[in-house]
């Protein structure tokens, strides 16, 4: 078995290559530029590594990790307008760079070419995998529509906001992941498992992106620290602390989010870790561990076969035990 | 057989259901309500008519046509954005109802639902309709590119123009057709004849809709006359008359370009004819109709078949002979 580190190196080496036609170049050329700012690839390694838990990796496999990163790059391209983010990766946005007709253009043709690469697949599974590829895709368009809906509301509930990350993060991973194995040959339970699996590894991961985005360490998580604070999203910690705060607190919050005192992401930090909400989030993150690894163990497959994902899910978690 | 007029009362009756989920509202009404605007529904139609050249309309091609005007209804709304359109059939468009990125979003949706039901289809016809979809799709893409490239451009040749009108319009009428043929059984010459039927029709038709918008009765044709001229766009007969003016013609044009006077349209109207755009417009229009019958009397298929579709080409070009 070949496990993450390598599959990434032949994806990425897959995947450098030209996707799209050469005219018009300024439809082609904006989208290639982004594929270009690079990337972890882990959603179509995790294609790669669903499809080698149950066998040598098949052509198929390959195929749809390509659709996968495709797709996963359109819906940053659009984004990144939703949002107005001027840059990604250090780099200007596509909107930035090449205005906002085109960006939208970029992203719509990069969906499309995303399903040229599943119509390469073979007959057999071809009617599953865009079934379960056009399942994925509307969750993730509502959880980016959910988000949106969240900046301008003034009450999100706990239950909103981890539907939103369910749909906008971990499905994609849950797929990706589900895709690899029905092309592997598994059975109905196992895709389920694997799938929920994926899920769950995705909203622990997305919960501990939050905490992170909060508590981290600045040097490791490579991101400003309390960006979320500083846009006022609503994210579970600051759901939390709604519900946790007494009367004094929750005025010191609403008035740090009307005025954006220079010391706001410092005094924000110091509410949600007296509210305890910093240690309610790791709980979290270890209680969607947990039923990942469940579901993860129920897989019926030689554990043997199973170490490469466990590894993956330890490091994404950035546990060692 | 049923004809233009039986099937687009069918395809309305069919269309005219929800293709979205409940959840959540704010992603897919605004779909919805744009689908609710109405339209010819032209396009699907042609898919059905092609179907029914060659047999009694197949169930796969119902499902292919309402991915045709699903793919159809998403470009415009995409479109939509791109133009800064406020109004549709006299309703406003989506991104003006509910924001751009809840437009941008709806569109994406929207055109994964097409997918969807392009997946309802048979496998014995699967991949070779996607194929064809998918490349329409790019097309499409390419060519509303070009024509905001178009915008920008001072000099855009009638070469350019042609290729643009060809990829924004014809190629979703050819692809139409060419799909309904093709789920109706026929060979790969009829197939390629079809297309190119189609493809030349929607040359024909565009030109004269260009022509319309200059020179067409405004109470028949239902737009502001002259909308092309007022906002500048490079259409062919602006190319054409370029290439045909005399320099006092040409001074006066760019004059009336950059000064807009509230003559404008009347003005530029009187150099176009002036330097014989008009009847050169006409032809071009004949030249392209022709083309389009010389390839349709080709398709090997008993010619009654062929009479409504001879029909439908006749209405859109508003012929009688």
């Amino acid at each position: 078995m070949k496990g993450f580190e390598e599959l990434s190196k032949e994806f990425m080496e897959r995947f450098n290559n030209n996707h799209f036609p050469d005219h018009p170049s300024s439809l082609y050329e904006p989208a290639s530029y982004f594929l270009g700012m690079g990337g972890k690839r882990i959603r179509p390694v995790m294609c790669l590594m669903g499809n080698e838990l149950f066998d040598q990796i098949t052509p198929d496999a390959w195929q749809v990790s390509m659709a996968i990163e495709l797709f996963h790059n359109f819906s940053l391209i659009h984004d990144d307008i939703m949002d107005h983010a001027p840059l990604r990766r250090g780099m200007p946005t596509v909107h930035e760079k090449y205005g906002e007709s085109t960006a939208l253009l970029s992203g719509d043709v990069m969906l499309v070419v995303a399903y040229d690469y599943i119509n390469k697949i073979g007959s057999s599974y071809l009617h599953k995998i865009i079934h379960i590829f056009n399942r994925m895709a509307m969750k993730v368009c509502e959880g980016q529509q959910m988000d949106m809906n969240f900046e301008k509301s003034e009450e999100v509930s706990l239950a909103d906001y981890l539907e939103m990350i369910e749909l906008k993060t971990s499905v994609l991973m849950a797929s990706s992941l589900q895709m690899g194995a029905i092309l592997g040959g598994t059975g109905e339970r196992n895709s389920q498992l694997i799938y929920e699996f994926g899920k769950n590894l995705g909203l622990a991961f997305q919960v501990q992106d939050d905490y992170l985005d909060a508590f981290g360490d600045p040097l490791k998580f490579g991101k400003q620290l309390g960006g979320d604070i500083v846009a006022n999203k609503k994210t579970f910690l600051f759901i939390k602390t709604l519900e946790f705060a007494n009367p004094g607190q929750l005025r010191e919050l609403k008035e740090l989010i009307n005025s954006n005192p220079p010391d706001k992401v410092q005094r924000v930090l110091k509410i949600f870790s007296a509210c305890g909400v910093d240690g309610w989030a790791k709980d979290l993150k270890e209680e969607y561990f947990f039923k990942a690894m469940k579901h993860f163990e129920d897989i019926a497959v030689l554990s043997s076969r199973k170490e490469p994902l466990l590894q993956l899910a330890r490091f994404l978690l950035q546990r060692d035990f």
